[in-house]
């Protein structure tokens, strides 16, 4: 186990009705309040109109800003900072799924920096503050409710970059379990797949005896692979939701990662498909992960993929190594496709074409590209391949 | 699940070395520090030393109170609190075991207080705030270092407390496991016993819908499980000893009793016993917890202590439930024998002159004592013949 920091300052309402909470968080602390929201779900169901009742409540004066798209873009992040420099906002509060939180983030920040929030995301200039952020969370999929994580998409020059520092880490989050029971069925496997991915990410590691780490992933991973199939057919289901809201939570709050070398090339690669193609990320994480695990499989990670293997699929643990491995990456591909999503770039319509560049970009732009086993340009190029 | 607020501000320093981390955590916030101590091993071992050179290097003044018992005392918390008067104290810092922090949590809310800090520990008054509290953890057992619980003794009416209040808990922790390698066979034991008890106080619940919790209780009981028989046999193996502090804190921070209904009967009827005899409290539970399961097992209970053994101790599925669940509890008694734990009360030296005293004292001062099963007199009385 690696020395760590665990800070998780984020105040979590969780449940039924939590909404309530927010006139206790919004009344003493704040003025002026910019709510972020989507494509407009939140107004349709009702979500949108509880929360103005909140902050109305509390007395706070609101701006909005609406329309974020899936895959956040720059242009709506500089539209949020405009509208928080004319109105003197205070708090930043995004009440949608990870796009939504990951856009009221980095307003958040760019809005008490001079330059151009992009500097951020390029790794030109750290943010030394932020506005204050609350979330009202609507899809459980990135765990950006919980942690320091903001990923933004500039269309013009196809770049999709992270933003990781404490500074945007929310003050508060709202998850009731309710308000994702009108989440569709692609968006919500799409989620659970992204939720399992985080955890991939950070649980295959080299680094050794983190038992209680590995241990809570894969309680986490269970919980997906038992829910995942159930809440599709019962979306409506509260302990169903409940399970997975929060296993989307602590998936990616530093939990399961804190004293662990992490790898998040899955991420990497994943990142530079949907920032060209704009295709949803889970969906593209069904398609990666399961090439990434093959493409990394080796003497020196096999062990671990098939503990993976035995402890979250249950594989006979008599059979050879290598042999669970390869079925616990068979099962976790068989996984992704039972829940509706792809297997294959053809089905989502990306042509190779642009293997090379994404490759070659993604080193560029992390430097190292995986840590479970470190990938240069050609290994991307072939995991890219095999997803064909 | 039920719902739960989830808010853990301590920021927790884990790993070698992390006592430099103080020397920050105390500059720009503090000016004087009361630490506390027990009976004197951190002076021998070199710890207290270390501490103190980052109080200097960060500039504070110090005041000092050493001694505290295992089982704090009381009149130490007085005492705590006298000094803090007398010197504006501004930092409590324990530098110890869950005693020495507990104390430490008492006397800084007490510090804050006109009346008498005892109130607080009979429901007489709530606290309304604490000066700061900062821990250096050396030993894994209570939790204490990320909670808002307090445990103390008073000797002359023989009680032992219980206050849970979110103003104490610790504004920051330092966990270094070398910290807990010179800790000795018997204690190092009792803390496993001490953790594994407060997850079962959790874990054993009717609150449907619970699988994160349960499945995160599950990983660490299977941790404390794997690692109790190694640390006494290698108690220098960092990673051994990262696991196991680890655990601990995480078996008491919220993380497995948020959205659940907890028993914490265990507890109520071990307290009544150290309180009166003396006993170490992980050496009381280690008497007290499996003739709890048994005495609680039927109908009602029986498939969630089936599934502890299930997914804890690997039974065989096909066996009749009844049949696991006593396996699981034979093994649980087991394990903490193999630990050199105590079975039983004669093995401690205690009688059964008390027991209903000690029955009644814990009904009229928890007024419900158990939630998995609600215990009456009775039940308590036989639960500590079935101990005996």
């Amino acid at each position: 186990m690696l020395n760590f920091e665990y800070n998780i300052p984020t105040r979590v309402y969780f449940g039924r009705g939590e909404v309530a909470s927010l006139e206790q968080e919004l009344k003493t602390k704040y003025k002026k309040v910019l709510i972020v929201t989507g494509s407009g779900s939140v107004k349709s169901n009702g979500i949108f109109d509880q929360v103005l009742a909140q902050v109305k409540k509390a007395g706070l004066g609101y701006n909005e800003l609406s329309g974020i798209q899936p895959n956040p873009r720059l242009k709506s992040v500089y539209e949020g900072i405009q509208i928080c420099r004319d109105n003197n906002i205070d708090l930043i509060l995004g009440v949608g799924g990870g796009s939504v939180i990951d856009a009221s983030k980095a307003i958040a920040t760019g809005a008490e920096y001079d330059g151009d929030c992009w500097d951020f995301f390029i790794n030109k200039a750290s943010p030394e503050r932020a506005l204050d952020i609350g979330c009202v969370l609507t899809l459980a999929a990135t765990g950006t409710e919980m942690n320091g994580n903001s990923v933004i998409t500039r269309e013009d020059t196809k770049r999709k970059l992270a933003l990781c520092t404490p500074h945007i880490r929310p003050q508060f989050s709202i998850l009731d379990p309710e308000y994702t029971f009108t989440v569709n069925r692609y968006h919500t496997a799409a989620g659970v797949v992204d939720i399992m991915a985080h955890i991939f990410e950070q649980y295959f590691s080299l680094t050794e005896s983190c038992d209680i780490q590995d241990g809570i992933a894969e309680a986490l991973l269970k919980v997906c692979i038992r829910y995942g199939p159930i809440v599709l057919e019962s979306p409506r289901d509260y302990g169903v939701r409940s399970n997975i809201m929060w296993a989307g939570t602590l998936a990616l709050n530093g939990l399961i990662g804190n004293g662990k070398e992490a790898d998040w090339a899955s991420h990497g690669i994943e990142h530079e498909l949907s920032a060209i193609y704009d295709i949803s990320h889970g969906a593209g994480l069904s398609i990666i992960i399961p090439n990434w695990m093959k493409h990394v499989l080796n003497d020196k990670t096999v062990s671990k993929i098939a503990s993976y293997g035995v402890n979250v699929w249950s594989i006979d643990t008599k059979k050879d190594l290598m042999d669970i491995a390869d079925e616990a990456i068979n099962k976790t591909r068989d996984f992704f496709t039972s829940l509706g999503m792809p297997r294959s770039l053809k089905e989502v319509g990306i042509p190779k074409d642009m293997f090379k560049e994404m490759a070659r970009n993604a080193i560029n732009h992390y430097g190292k590209v995986g840590s479970f086993k470190k990938l240069n340009t050609q290994d991307i190029v072939d995991i890219l391949n095999s997803a064909l």
